[in-house]
């Protein structure tokens, strides 16, 4: 089945309540809770259809996942991947990645991923830049020490201007791709923009950068 | 004239002892005495044939510029073309940059070109990148507040693995441009490689980081 229509989304949603978290705030420190285990957990924002969230659930049943996506009628696709998979290690929120901090307590989270995020490319809208200092900040303070923000991205001028952001912000870069599928990286999962972008003959960029 | 044959080299480098410094650890210190001027130094490492070097000495009277070459026989090409423009404001030293401490004091330089370095592409050989740490070591010893290492390359290997070591070094990426020639900057002064391997279909790399 296929949700194509947004007036199907909201009951879609409230059915699957066992994989989109309604009200997460509440779960703010208590994720571990939740999952009903201690494993480390990994956050993407804009996880849009879910590809790579569930396909990182299913290749790492020892950690947990949880993705954030603030599009309604683009995460019941990523609910149905989900409920489809069957996977005991992943949960989707229906949430703005600017409440970031309001979801998750110091320390909580291990890795944060940031896939084929919006450009953004006028500069007047730098502070919607997922990589923008702002939201660093945020990922600095739920992030467990020499916890990681992975980044990947088609988008050559978002790859330039996250790269001397986060080195601005103190962050170091553990690792810089600059076309990620030279290489066959067996253990790479793709999300469905890269499938697409890298079909069509763009490379993709990858950085890993932690805040110590 | 051309030189071609190493021979010719030893003469022709003493004959042109305005333009390339013989001894060149005695002017530690004391480059602005030398160059008769108080104007800010520029150092390129591994110039080459000085192309770059001798096309910024013309774009910027208002700086004075030292290029280091260790290949005697590449040198003398550089001097001929500093010969034959008769700059005021450019020098050449047939000096190994593991030297380069001992050739500029505390707070003397104040912009460091590192152009198409030569790649070492075996990890075993990381220790000779010119953008490996002990060589940062010594930039940052000599580099003025804010001083900037500008580096470009055609090698996206050594590009991914230069701005990880400075970021790992503690420097800050001012800028990155992962296409540099897309953009048309009149500004570029390009070397000898730069153009080989830009024609060639290559994208050049360039990245400005400084120690603060
Ligand atoms: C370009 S898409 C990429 C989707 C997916 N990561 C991929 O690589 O295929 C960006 C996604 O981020 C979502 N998004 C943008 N801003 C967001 C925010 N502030 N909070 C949560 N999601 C956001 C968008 O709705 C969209 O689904
Ligand atoms: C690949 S070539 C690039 C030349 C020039 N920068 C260009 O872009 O056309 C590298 C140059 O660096 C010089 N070089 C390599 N290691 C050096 C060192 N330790 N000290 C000084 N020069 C060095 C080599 O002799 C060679 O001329």
């Amino acid at each position: 089945m296929r949700v194509r229509h947004k007036p199907w989304a909201d009951d879609f949603l409230k059915e699957h309540d066992h994989i989109v978290i309604h009200e997460p705030k509440q779960y703010k420190g208590k994720w571990r809770e939740l999952f009903g285990n201690d494993k480390p957990l990994c956050v993407e924002i804009g996880s849009g259809k879910g590809q790579f969230i569930t396909g990182m659930a299913a290749q790492h049943p020892e950690y947990n996942f949880i993705g954030i996506e603030l599009a309604k009628s683009i995460i019941v696709t990523a609910v149905e991947k989900a409920a489809d998979s069957a996977l005991p290690n992943v949960r989707l929120l229906n949430e703005n990645a600017a409440d970031f901090r309001e979801l998750f307590e110091e320390n909580e989270v291990d890795t944060i991923y940031l896939n084929f995020s919006d450009p953004w490319p006028k500069n007047k809208h730098e502070k919607r830049r997922l990589t923008f200092s702002s939201f660093l900040e945020q990922y600095k303070a739920v992030l467990k020490e020499k916890g990681e923000v992975i980044f990947k991205t088609d988008n050559q001028k978002l790859f330039e201007y996250s790269l001397s952001s986060f080195s601005r912000f103190g962050m170091i870069l553990q690792e810089v791709k600059l076309d990620l599928h030279a290489e066959n990286d067996p253990l790479n999962v793709k999300t469905e923009y890269e499938e697409k972008f890298s079909s069509r003959g763009y490379r993709i960029y990858r950085s890993v950068a932690s805040f110590q």
